[in-house]
C-alpha cells in the first residue's frame, strides 16, 4: 500500500506528528509519501531532533530506501512560526489536501490520511473551506460524506446522522433527510471498508430517553422508529436507544456501529471513551480518507511534545480499509 | 442524622437496595427509616434471605435499637408481584414519597432518599406524575428545581439547564429562561449542600463546538457569553465550552460543577464515567433529597441481583448535605 499523508497546517502540530508516526511506521512494509513542502518537513525534523532521513522526490511513485520518508513539494513557505495563523501557511494546507486527494483518485496512492488544517489560515488564504470532509464531498461529488469515529482500543465506532449543524436545525434536518439512503449506505461502507458482512447498527433517540415513548418529542415514534421498521428486513438494526442508557450500561459493545443523531451525542461518550486513541473516518468516498481526532494544536506546535497516538492510528486504520477495499474490489 | 427512605415502587428494586444498603450503613452512627410498607419489606427480606431485623413503628421518632430498621407503614399492599405494572403499587409509592418529604418538612427527618417510582404504574392509580423533581417541586412551591448529578468516585457534578424536554424545544428553553438565577441559585446551593465557598463552574456551549465563534448556531454569543460576563463579576465561572473536547480532556476535573444546556449532554458523559456510582440531588428545595441514578429495574425486581451502590451513595450524599446545612442554618 502507498500512503499520501497531506501536511496539513505547517504551523501546527502536523508535520510533528507526520514524522514521528514514520518512525514507528517506517518498516511495516508500506510506502508513505508526505505531500506538502520538504522545508517544512526538515524545519520540524531539526527543531524537534526527529531521526528521520527525507528525501524531496519529483513523483508520488519514486523508490526511496526504506526508511527514508519522501516528500512531494506542494509549495516552499517562506516563514514557519509555529502556532500562527497565516495566508502561506493556509494556502499550503489547502493544495497539499488538494494535490493528495489527486494523488489517491489517480490511484497512484491507496489512502490518504489527513493532518490538521486551521479554518482560520485558510480563510486568510482567501478560502471558504471549513474542512476536509466537505471539501472531499466536493471534489469527489459525494453530496454528504459520512463522518464517522473509530477507536481502536474499545473498537467502538460512532457515526453521524447530521453533523456540524447548530443544534436547533438537528430536529428538522433528521425529519427531512433520507435516513433509509443514510443507513443503507453506511452499511455498505461498513461492508466494504471494514470487512462486515452483515454490521449491527444500534440508533440512538434524538430525544432523552428516546422520547420515553413519545412523552418527550415525537421524532422516535414518527421518523426513527419507522425507518427502523422499514430497513429490518435488509440490515441488522436496533434502536432508537436512550442515548445516556445505552452508553452508561456499555450496550456499545453488542454492535459494530453507534448512529447518533447529532455531533455531541457521539462525540460526547466517544471523547471520554477514546480520547487519544479516537481516529477520524469519512465514509461514502471513492477514495479512503482517515484523519486524526484533534486539531492543529496550535499552543503546542513546534515544542516536541504533540502526541502521534491518534495520526498513527489513523494511518493503520487507512492501511486497513485500504486493504478491505483491494479485496472487494477488482484492479482496474 | 434522621434518615427518610420512601420505598418506591413496591414491584421494583427499591426494597432490596434500601434492605442491602441498610446491611452497610446501620452502624455508621445515623437513624434511618423506611416510609411504605412493612409487608413490602418482610417479603423482600424473607425472599432474598436479607439478614435485616424491621420493626414497624407508629412514629417516625420511636426510638429503635442500633441495626434493628424502622418501618412506618404507609399503606399494606395485598398483592407483591415483583416486576409487575400495579395501581396499588403506584399508590403506594407516591403516598410514601407524600409522607416522607412530609416528614422532612416537619423537621422529623433530615433527608429524604428516594427510592425509584414506576410512571405507568403511577398512572394506573389515577395520578399523572411523572416523576419526583416535578412531584417535590409543587410540593414545596419551588417552580423549577435544579437537577444535579454527583458521582463520588470522581467527584464529577453535573447540573442540567433543562431537563425532560424534547430537543426541539432546548434552544428555545436556553433563550428564554432566566440563566443568571439558574446560575446564581446554583451557586448558593453549592454553597449550602456541599460547604463550596466559591464554586467553580463551567458552561458547556448548546451547539457543536459551542458554535465555533458563531458559525454553527448563535446562542453562545447572544445567550450564554454575555451570561457569562455578567455574572463573572459575582461568581467563579468560565464557558461556553465546546462539550465533547472539555469532557474528552478532562477540563472538568478543574471545576467543582459543569452546566449542561440540556438532558443529553450531561448525561451522557455522566453515565459514562459514573454508571454504578452515580447520584441524583434536587437542589433548591427546602429539604434534602437525593436518589440513585437508576429506575425500578423490573427486569431484575425480586431476584436478589440489584446492585445498591447507588443507592447507598445516595444515601451517603444526603448525610452530607444534611450536615453542611446544619453549619449554616441555625436550629429553628
Amino acid at each position: 500500500m502507498r500512503i499520501v499523508w497531506s501536511i496539513g497546517d505547517p504551523h501546527g502540530i502536523g508535520p510533528e506528528i507526520i514524522l514521528k508516526s514514520f518512525l514507528k511506521l517506517a518498516r511495516f512494509g508500506h510506502s508513505f509519501l508526505v505531500a506538502g513542502s520538504y522545508r517544512v518537513m526538515e524545519y520540524y525534523r531539526d527543531a524537534l531532533d526527529l531521526p528521520v532521513e527525507l528525501k524531496l522526490v519529483e513523483s508520488a511513485t519514486t523508490e526511496v530506501p526504506c526508511g527514508v520518508l519522501p516528500v512531494l513539494s506542494i509549495a516552499e513557505p517562506e516563514n514557519i512560526i509555529p502556532g500562527t495563523l497565516s495566508a502561506e501557511a493556509g494556502r499550503l494546507a489547502l493544495e497539499s489536501l488538494r494535490a493528495a486527494a489527486e494523488l489517491c483518485r489517480e490511484g497512484v496512492c491507496n489512502a490518504l490520511v489527513t493532518a490538521p488544517i486551521n479554518k482560520e489560515s485558510i480563510a486568510l488564504a482567501g478560502s471558504s473551506e471549513k474542512g476536509h470532509t466537505g471539501f472531499l464531498g466536493r471534489m469527489f461529488a459525494v453530496p454528504s460524506p459520512t463522518m464517522m469515529f473509530y477507536d481502536p482500543v474499545t473498537e467502538l465506532k460512532v457515526a453521524l446522522a447530521t453533523i456540524h449543524e447548530p443544534l436547533q436545525r438537528v430536529p428538522g434536518l433528521i425529519r427531512t433527510m433520507d435516513l433509509d439512503a443514510f443507513l443503507s449506505a453506511l452499511a455498505l461502507s461498513l461492508k466494504r471498508d471494514f470487512a462486515l458482512a452483515a454490521p449491527r447498527i444500534a440508533l440512538l433517540g434524538l430525544n432523552p430517553h428516546a422520547s420515553d415513548g413519545g412523552v418527550m418529542g415525537s421524532e422516535e415514534q414518527e421518523i426513527i422508529r419507522p425507518c427502523i421498521e422499514r430497513l429490518s428486513g435488509q440490515l441488522r438494526i436496533d434502536g432508537p436507544f436512550p442515548a445516556d442508557g445505552f452508553f452508561g450500561s456499555k450496550m456499545y459493545r453488542n454492535y459494530d456501529i453507534v448512529v447518533a443523531m447529532y455531533h455531541d451525542q457521539g462525540l460526547l461518550p466517544f471523547k471520554v471513551l477514546a480520547f487519544d486513541t479516537g481516529v477520524n473516518v469519512t465514509l461514502g468516498l471513492p477514495v479512503v480518507r482517515t484523519s486524526p481526532d484533534h486539531g492543529t494544536g496550535f499552543a503546542i506546535a513546534g515544542k516536541g511534545v504533540a502526541y502521534e497516538r491518534s495520526y498513527y492510528e489513523a494511518t493503520l486504520l487507512a492501511i486497513t480499509i485500504a486493504q478491505n477495499r483491494k479485496k472487494t474490489e477488482p484492479e482496474l
